[in-house]
């Protein structure tokens, strides 16, 4: 393994201890039940925002926890889903008395955990919202009965309803913009490389050089076909249509066009990615609006990015511009 | 090659054109001459800061192209230096009557470009200093003749610079605060892995798995010595040492801790890393008053970070505080 950790099995602990001695003036870190936490939490009277998912995909959900985004972000170990015990100990935490809304990405242990742990906090008198994003339309043919998976879209999720809920707005609404983006975003990815996970010390999958994987999980699950790498521009060709086969966007939409590293695919490769999906967008009579390009939901050092689409109208447009 | 490029040849040209695309606010991108500079440039009596060096290190320099940070940033083709014509048509782009400092990373190539379109810049009646940055502690000792190679003290640099110049500082004072954090800071560097020059298309060096190059520099340039992977607290033991030998760090000292992530090492190993440094420091008496972590000056996919102390004042505490 070419990794800078020590036990396999402390990774996720010690990278807590270490992202909390880094960053004491905006987050805490509890360590049993396991949640990150804003240094300014509870805010009274705002509507809270709590994700969570399988370490690995830093900086999101861990990273993401402070003004105008996440009030608390759940850990689960590297992979793995957190459990309902961390995400009620983080509800109860952040707590400001006027609701608090779950984001989640669309996988069965997430789902399952997440809507355990709101039923939990409903018991205890909570006002308890839980939207699940599934974005990922390299699965929205499978038969596994699951739906899309959750993707990138849930960082564009959590901004924006970070803002809608800093801004005062009552949970309802802060639900129902929420829902606005898992419905408005899509999202596709491709792998160049895959990743090892610590605790297991072998790839997850094995990918030759000059190899890709189209359509695949941030978890490095299988993705749609597997194919001979090809120049940027028809990778997003391919994965561009895909996603705008999936929505109605029509010629004149705005979109936030957001490129995604995967965590092991440097930034010059990023930026050539965002120039062919800018000229995507123009040719399809797309307006973007918006736009993000960096590493956010990444998966260990895969090499491979993803693309996200959302389309954009004047609330989400001035939600995802307020300051965090 | 596992890259998302089209022709190896114009990465850097397709790259600066999705730089420009996505971030129209803020930078303009010159593509011959190339340079990336500021798009409210030049602004007017404020002493202005450039800088470049060859590309795979985003974000340095290009991504730090902004308010409170760089004017203008001079990209080289992968890991080659840019040519004097291009530090001197970005010089006089952003020029705003009141002295260009130009922040240099010590590789003879770079020295000497840099040092040339200072001279013909003052021939052209601007005035112009150039302050090196040489802080890899990694090559104190070679007999090259060079000295210290210049690494991740260079963004620290920028950011502390650009403040200062934001503030209305004249040109000798923003310098000689460059040059006092180019005396205050070092850093060492680690590789798990190698990265592949597209251009090349073959790796720069070899490392095999649970191998580890100590002391390696930001184009994969041969470190101290090459060892057998160590735990993480191992590996920032040895760093530390070498840094903490090379300046008169003592008990009480105010430092800003920095791990820098070479591109394919997760934020989750950076952040170990960072509680790793948090230990050695807190054992030595350094008080951490400010830090870093994250991927700032990166070798494109290289796995590995590299550790950067810089002894603080008031001064460069104020600075570094300062908006960007």
């Amino acid at each position: 393994m070419r990794k800078l950790i020590n036990d396999p099995h402390d990774v996720v602990k010690e990278a807590l201890e270490g992202l909390a001695a880094a960053h004491p003036g905006v987050l805490r870190v509890s360590q049993s039940p396991r949640y990150v936490y804003r240094a300014d939490a509870p805010v009274a009277g705002k509507v809270v925002l709590i994700s969570g998912g399988g370490s690995g995909h830093e900086p999101m959900h861990t990273g993401l926890v402070g003004l105008g985004m996440l009030d608390a972000a759940c850990p689960g170990e590297v992979f793995t889903s957190p459990t309902p015990d961390q995400v009620l100990a983080a509800t109860r935490s952040v707590y400001g008395g006027n609701g608090a809304l779950l984001i989640v990405k669309n996988y069965a242990g997430d789902v399952m955990n997440f809507e355990m742990a709101a039923d939990m906090a409903r018991g205890e008198w909570m006002e308890v919202d839980v939207v699940v994003i599934d974005d990922d339309v390299a699965t929205g043919q499978t038969d596994s009965g699951q739906g899309r998976r959750g993707m990138a879209t849930t960082v564009l999720a959590e901004k924006i309803c970070g803002a809608a809920a800093e801004l005062g707005m009552p949970l309802h609404k802060v639900a129902s913009i929420c829902r606005k983006v898992a419905g408005n975003g899509r999202s596709m990815g491709v792998a160049l490389s895959s990743c090892t996970v610590p605790a297991r010390g072998a790839p997850t999958f094995d990918l030759l050089p000059g190899e890709m994987e189209l359509g695949i999980g941030i978890h490095g699950e299988r993705g749609r076909r597997r194919a001979e790498l090809r120049p940027a521009r028809e990778v997003v060709d391919l994965l561009a249509e895909s996603i705008l086969d999936d929505l109605p966007f029509t010629a004149g939409s705005r979109v936030l066009a957001f490129v995604n590293g995967m965590g092991g695919t440097p930034r010059l490769e990023l930026y050539i990615v965002y120039r062919e999906l800018v000229r995507v967008c123009r040719d399809k009579g797309l307006l973007i609006a918006r736009n993000l390009v960096g590493p956010y939901v990444t998966s260990l050092e895969m090499a491979g990015c993803s693309l996200t689409l959302l389309q954009l109208d004047d609330e989400l447009e001035h939600l995802w511009d307020q300051p965090v």
